[in-house]
């Protein structure tokens, strides 16, 4: 199935990246301006194939969409292996890093917590096959074209992905409103998976009792829950706070 | 001016608050589904004149939007006073906290910023009359409602407003991708404002030159920024680790 990357931010981040490549460009400007020209110059380089087209083409090719008089075709969608990510998860300096998202439908959503997973050099995150957003357009957009640089797995069975993970020595931590212990009084230092539930449901009580251990973000009481994007950002950026210190001060 | 706000949950939110009190509220159901039966026994309750009209109707007034077939007038912009929410910020057991948006563009961000406020126990948050969104139907949309829970305050000068914070002993901290210090390496235990900038452009420099210290959150470098909304969400989610920590060891 062919897929349709488009917008200036978008496109260059998925040239830059090594995977998925594009087929083709379609630029809809015969006097491009700068940033458009960049974009050109890299897809030359690159040995991707640019085709002139107008406006009201991208605009069908888009569906409407922002397209800023640019889009690029992908035939494969730019899911990733668990295995691969795992071996290179072992690589590095801290400890290894995966989200698995128990069945997020948002694709805004999606996107961000992508940018944010890149932002703090996650390893991978982990989708289910069924009942959740997987990679479209709008996700890449949404995460401001961070898709292209982080290993999103498509797997078929949460719980048993969660199983092999343990299997690797990761620990499998979820984030769940009712539970008692607040996220900063885990350790988040070693091989670690944390999962995050859907928007109002959360996670589903099978994969819950994978976990190793709940965690809740503490709230005040007002309302009863965090934008799942704004909360998978706070409970990132508490891991990368936790490995930050622990380098510090060794 | 009169605005309309619409969507189950919008709606009930804001019935639930004191402020600000809707006019009359617009249904289109004539057998209306438990949550809108909820609404309306909450409407009368609080003795809100409710008219049944159509869902074209609905579709008109709300421009579109997602409505559920509710919707309700209010006359009055929600917008508090500084000096009102700095009192009441002076009477908590923790510090002061307040959120100073530097031009904050997005609705969705704005909205999601106001919820994650919400949620971690915020005095108010603080924007600029001009060059930056304002309270609307989609900001309260974004916010799931929490807009009704928190003080807003719109000021024709930030500078100033810095200025009178300082007056009443609060910290400025600005967030800024330059800054050398983490977010997590500053005390944010006292009363505190933190400013947060404007998608893509941050603080103004006038505003940032009036910051006691600017932070950043630090980054894997794969990406130059994280969403704002989700930047919001982890310095807020920092600054509840840092009390609840203080509180606990006490």
């Amino acid at each position: 199935m062919a897929h349709i990357i488009y917008g200036i931010h978008p496109v260059r981040e998925t040239l830059k990246s090594s995977h998925p490549v594009f087929e083709k460009l379609f630029v809809a400007a015969k006097e491009p301006p700068p940033a458009l020209k960049e974009i050109l110059a890299y897809a030359r380089q690159k040995q991707v194939p640019v085709t002139l087209t107008t406006k009201d083409e991208l605009d069908r090719l888009t569906g409407g969409g922002f397209h800023q008089n640019i889009a690029g075709l992908i035939q494969e969608l730019p899911y990733a292996d668990l295995e691969e990510a795992l071996a290179r998860s072992k690589r590095g300096e801290t400890g290894g890093l995966f989200l698995i998202l128990d069945g997020i439908q948002d694709p805004q959503n999606f996107g961000a917590l992508i940018r944010t997973s890149v932002g703090f050099g996650a390893h991978g995150m982990i989708i289910p096959r069924d009942r959740a957003v997987g990679i479209t357009p709008v996700v890449m957009r949404a995460s401001a074209g961070a898709t292209a640089h982080l290993p999103v797995i498509r797997v078929t069975n949460i719980a048993q992905t969660i199983d092999r993970l343990k299997g690797e020595g990761f620990w499998v931590y979820g984030a769940a409103g009712e539970a008692k212990d607040p996220i900063y009084e885990l350790d988040l230092t070693g091989d670690l998976a944390l999962v995050i539930g859907s928007e109002g449901k959360g996670i589903r009580p099978l994969v819950k009792k994978k976990c190793d251990r709940l965690f809740s973000i503490p709230m005040a009481g007002l309302i009863s829950s965090f934008n799942a994007s704004v909360a998978g950002g706070m409970i990132l950026y508490e891991v990368m706070r936790q490995r930050s210190m622990k380098k510090s001060s060794v």
